[in-house]
């Protein structure tokens, strides 16, 4: 196996449990070590650090995977999925729900790894070019342990061409003709599908915060901005919401929530194919209000680069919201940005309050779900912000 | 009504949601205001901000009531109950509890005003001298909208000397004999003192957090360090704990503990009355180890000079606990200290995992529940932090 060596002083943040190395905190890095490739890390004076991932054309140049001087092989795989899956196991029951994240990457001590359960699928997704030349050795090891009926590989992410790999999915076992997958979560049922879904198929991230806006969803007039697959609504309804309005820009997020609601046998329910922020200012013109007002937005900062521009669209889209709840009303907002922390985030919201006149009383606020959990050492790994708030005049 | 005026430029803070004026921003102060006086504040060029309660001896000049020219009488305060009320009436049901924070003070536009509703009886905490003299008439307003069997004042905060407030506890009305009220919450039963119990007699701030270690505490052997009233034992041994250690210095509270325990038909348990620092070490030194591990200590900032102290006291205390969590176990910690931020308590449990030699993966953080909500504008009204860890090795 090769070496590589940090800098000086480089190796702090990682004894204090961060698990990646930038390009530019290693002394001059060996040619002829490939992409991929399983290498040693060492500090300046040759103490051993780790072994890990080496990619010479990412700026993550190595990924952590043990501080043991053990081989990455099928031993080590199987163990870190067991212990991943240990935690799951210890929190959600098959009858509470049959869908989580079995590996959340780096917080499951496997670096640019995304193993989602859906009932009897499993779809993967591999960040790194060491994660995808080990890919049929983990698909192996899953096959074994779980025999689910399809394996997908949804290698699509464009952060994939930071690390200089290709984009594709792949149907890598099992039954092309099981890619959807019917899931259940706290008693609502929906349909996964895993090869034409978005992302993984479905987002498991906002488990605990759907289930969360139950409490304030009795009787309510409900509009779930930004719906995808109609989670939010979904549970809103399920809470007995008198009615439920989902807007999303694609007809296809439409149609899955669509299918989802009347799988639950819900009727109360209208569904907008259009822009959210042209629909809301719109709303607001005709003086339309609701009880509750979800808002789940799509990432507005990609980057650290456009972080202002993101916290605009943040206030807005929060203005546009607050302008439509009743005083009494419930606004429920979510920002799945990393790059916008949590602090930032609710000062937005606080400046959208001020501009539309209305006073809030923050009631909760939540980050991510036990399957996706977050390390202290790495605050890359936590990025999802939910929070909601009670409105009046 | 008399008159107060800020300095230039100290409105900001106000416009933008804060509710209090320090001393040093106002403009020289007539002597002739007596504590607790409603008075209208101005900016420096005379433009009314709103009215609220002046009190000369404390650095808290000022307390903001409304912005509007209203009086603060009967109405007002009734109106202002109605609302708090309102919120809570949305989110509980008296099937799901029959206690609750009614008003949460400033959080609630009633700024040094707390009403806990705890089953049939009341318990008011007054923490200014303006809300002292309208104790009468906020009695007499809950008397005829909720006819409670009981009304306690438990003014005995040391807070209240900071505002020239002598410390005193009264049953204002209804049966002496009723101040022991039975509470339900979530499915398990509680009896409260409000007359000789802590504070106002329970902590409900912990609702939330206490339900939500329900969800590992299945078959766990489970530690609950600074037990007071049970609360987070309780609800362990009702997710189906197989056993539950309740550690507390206080003899008082463990009896609490003990009789709520019997309450809800629970044997599975040992009390142990003793230092918490202390007695986790000797634990450690015996080798002994837990499934769940929970740390809900009382305040170890009681203001912004010990700041430095308390976290060290958060890191040994968490610290302490982390190593009594098997490898595979759960660690529930909270910070009731405003002075200690979110970010400050997650960095001391990371210095304790440190320490400690272990694993950490965060799989739940949250703050205060709905009947104690925050204002974005106010940090002051924001002092509950909760994390929940997976430890491993």
């Amino acid at each position: 196996m090769q070496s590589i060596y940090l800098k000086p002083k480089e190796q702090r943040r990682l004894q204090k449990g961060h698990l990646w190395v930038f390009s530019n905190e290693l002394q001059n890095i060996p040619h002829t070590i490939a992409a991929g490739e399983t290498v040693q890390l060492f500090t300046h004076d040759k103490k051993y650090i780790g072994t890990g991932f080496f990619n010479p054309h990412s700026l993550i140049s190595f990924r952590l995977l043990t501080r043991n001087e053990e081989t990455i092989d099928r031993k080590f795989f199987t163990k870190k999925i067991l212990e991943a899956a240990a935690l799951r196991k210890k929190i959600y029951s098959e009858s509470d729900t049959n869908a989580w994240r079995l590996v959340h990457g780096e917080s499951d001590g496997l670096p640019g790894l995304i193993i989602d359960r859906f009932n009897q699928g499993i779809v993967l997704q591999s960040f790194s070019a060491g994660m995808d030349l080990h890919l049929p050795l983990i698909t192996d090891i899953l096959q074994e342990m779980l025999h689910p009926e399809v394996m997908v590989v949804r290698n699509e992410s464009t952060q994939r061409e930071l690390e200089g790999l290709n984009l594709y999915k792949k149907i890598v076992s099992g039954d092309p003709s099981s890619t959807v997958q019917t899931i259940h979560d706290a008693g609502i049922t929906c349909k996964v599908d895993l090869h034409e879904g978005q992302k993984t198929g479905f987002f498991l991230d906002q488990r605990e915060n759907r289930k969360s806006i139950r409490s304030f969803c009795k009787g309510a007039d409900v509009l779930d901005v930004f719906t995808n697959d109609g989670g939010f609504a979904l549970n809103a309804l399920y809470a007995g919401a008198a009615r439920a309005t989902l807007i999303d820009s694609s007809k296809e997020a439409l149609e899955r929530a669509d299918n989802n609601a009347r799988l639950n046998n819900f009727s109360e329910y209208r569904l907008i194919a259009a822009d959210a922020f042209e629909t809301l200012g719109i709303m607001t013109e005709q003086k339309e209000s609701f009880d509750v007002v979800i808002l789940d937005p799509p990432s507005f900062a990609k980057n650290r680069k456009n972080l202002a521009t993101a916290l605009k669209a943040y206030k807005r889209i929060n203005k546009l919201g607050l302008q439509l709840v009743k005083s009494g009303g419930f606004l429920a907002t979510a920002s799945c940005s990393h790059h916008v922390s949590e602090e930032d985030f609710l000062n937005a919201i606080h400046q959208a309050a001020l501009a539309a006149g209305r006073q809030l009383r923050l009631i909760s606020k939540n980050s991510q779900p036990p399957d996706h959990p977050i390390l202290l050492s790495m605050p890359e790994t936590s990025y999802l912000k939910f929070a909601c708030f009670y409105v009046t005049d």
